[in-house]
């Protein structure tokens, strides 16, 4: 079985698609909207929707909603960050360390205590390790995962130098065939509303009322159309009477609702 | 009057603090951090928090939420994308186009008109025209800001590369001390529920039947402490009764809140 990921070989969505369809056989795509076209070609996709430290991926809300990909799992994956260089190199040889900007951030107690280290800022943080063994360079090393290390054939020199362990990405398998998971506990929606003040709390009513919690809200710019917004929302429940009930109230009430999948949560 | 921004001088931070503070001095921070320090010290700072196209920066919201810092102003810029290079440079001469992913991204249509040109990601706008310039390269060009040419002093080969006009950044000016901005009209809030079903429900009620409106509503994982949220809200009121009431009703059922501005809108 074939999976889409946007990234390079060994990065963290290619860590988590192994784990979400195990045997499954990568597709690397430069760009998240090639990720979706392979999508609509029939292949699974497997995409990061949010990370407790940076927030979330919004382009992947805006590309949910404009296409036609339903979510089938989640997963949440322990974002582990590593020191990695060339094999045979040691600490010691190491001047500089290459990686995304985001995990350079996210290691900040690693230059800390090697003030001989330099952060290069690089565009991608599998990309760096592949860029240091492309160019057999020597006196640098890579921050990325440990499926990176083992792709590219480098070293681990340090596991796990993330400063804060509570470090986690929410990824989801999307397909292009709508359907609701056999023993599903949450829902994905996207709705718009008319721009009227209370419309957000007459929304929510139609859950609360029905003592259904929520796991998520967030209010993005429509793409297209700036100051109008729609609203992302998860909800903790599956496909049984009483949310497919507050769903329907929901379109009532809504200029458009699009259901992004009935699965079971992480 | 000096104002820390993060990032290389020529970013479009350097653009907005320009316009929200004429005549201030521009002191550039590698890290968003390294800004909240120095406006903990008294200075005055211009940061993004939301794209249009990318969404929200999140690191921000975690920041205004932690430190001491107050909105005072917000401004929308127009995010206008230029293809810049060594002056004496032409377009023929061009093989490859450095800039930031998310700015490469905007602008795919110049790709696809001019096969020849190979996209290469780098960490920061501002930053590919300031490598270009610093080591000469002379088949190379970079996607930045108008700023970033004058700046570095190269010259602007075409203006307005990106595809989507509708591209907007909202910036906001903070300082640590807490000041009602006369005319405010917008109020920006952090708050923490108590993790109840309906609990968010109740919470916009205090806004719904006051008739005041909402310009912005996002949950972010509260940092430090996985699966429990802080919400972020915008309220389209200033420091008038009623939504001084409002808010006092709020902090009533919230576990925190936090006013982060009470500002004039854009």
């Amino acid at each position: 079985m074939k999976v889409a990921i946007q990234g390079e070989l060994g990065s963290f969505s290619h860590q988590a698609a192994m784990k979400m369809v195990p045997g499954g056989s990568i597709v690397p795509c430069a760009r998240s909207a090639e990720v979706f076209e392979r999508v609509a070609g029939g292949m699974l996709a497997v995409i990061p929707l949010e990370n407790t430290l940076a927030g979330s991926v919004a382009e992947h809300f805006d590309l949910l909603l404009t296409h036609r990909a339903f979510i089938r799992s989640e997963f949440r994956l322990r974002i582990v960050h590593n020191l990695i260089a060339l094999s045979g190199v040691t600490l010691r040889q190491i001047r500089r360390v290459y990686s995304h900007p985001v995990a350079l951030e996210q290691c900040r107690s690693l230059f800390r205590r090697n003030a001989k280290l330099d952060a290069i800022p690089f565009y991608d943080t599998a990309g760096s390790v592949k860029h240091l063994v492309e160019n057999r360079i020597e006196d640098a090393a890579a921050i990325a995962s440990q499926k990176a290390a083992s792709v590219y054939n480098a070293r681990i020199l340090r596991a796990g130098i993330e400063d804060d362990k509570r470090n986690y990405t929410r990824f989801v398998v999307i397909h292009r065939s709508r359907k609701v998971i056999p023993g599903a506990n949450k829902t994905s929606i996207a709705f718009q509303l008319k721009n009227e003040s209370g419309a957000l709390f007459k929304a929510l009513s139609v859950f609360a009322l029905r003592d259904i919690s929520l796991s998520k809200i967030e209010s993005r710019p429509l793409k297209g159309s700036p100051w109008e917004y729609v609203f992302y929302l998860d909800l903790l429940r599956g496909h049984d009477a009483q949310a497919r009930n507050a769903l329907r109230d929901l379109a009532e009430m809504s200029q458009s609702l699009k259901i992004l999948g009935v699965y079971k949560a992480a």
